[in-house]
């Protein structure tokens, strides 16, 4: 065991599952998502994903635009790249701490 | 993205931080961690300690013993065989979720 103290280097915003699972998403479509797309792939009811969504945009990790497809409207979001380098950040942190409870076993 | 709803595979038990911070040290140390070695090593008030540990109990992942050194009580905390193994189990799903995440940026 290193420094099991790791742990709270990992950040609140994306170490919360639903979280986790958008940034997952959005990270991999920098095309970005359109919402009730994500919501479909995730499962989320939505409100549910407009929550989350929100603290995401609140961070500065997620960009959200609106507009329209014919008459109907359309919001999409997207990874920022702050969002990016953070989330990176945050998944070294995390296989930091999984190498030192896998060692330790 | 093979599938982004495993983040919902994430046991809510261990997925917080103060919990994967007891469970990283406890599975290192089959013999047992003091209660205030493990407050030291984690840098945690006793409230809130005793407030995760409690919860890591009532699962069955962790065990309290209690006894006394002289005239001066101890309490000892242990993982269960059934908290080592649904841990594992934990951190297999976060490898997979990693491997999503870091695959698709």
């Amino acid at each position: 065991m290193s420094d099991p103290t790791k742990v709270f280097a990992l950040s609140k915003i994306f170490h919360e599952r639903v979280r986790l699972g958008i940034m997952t998403v959005l990270v991999s479509r920098p095309e970005g998502v359109e919402f009730n797309e994500l919501r479909k792939v995730l499962k989320l009811t939505k409100g549910n994903l407009s929550v989350h969504v929100s603290k995401l945009e609140e961070a500065g990790y997620v960009e959200i635009t609106k507009d329209f497809v014919g008459k109907t409207p359309r919001t999409t979001y997207f990874a920022t790249s702050l969002g990016e380098r953070d989330f990176s950040a945050y998944l070294s942190v995390l296989e930091d701490i999984i190498a030192q409870a896998r060692d330790t076993a």
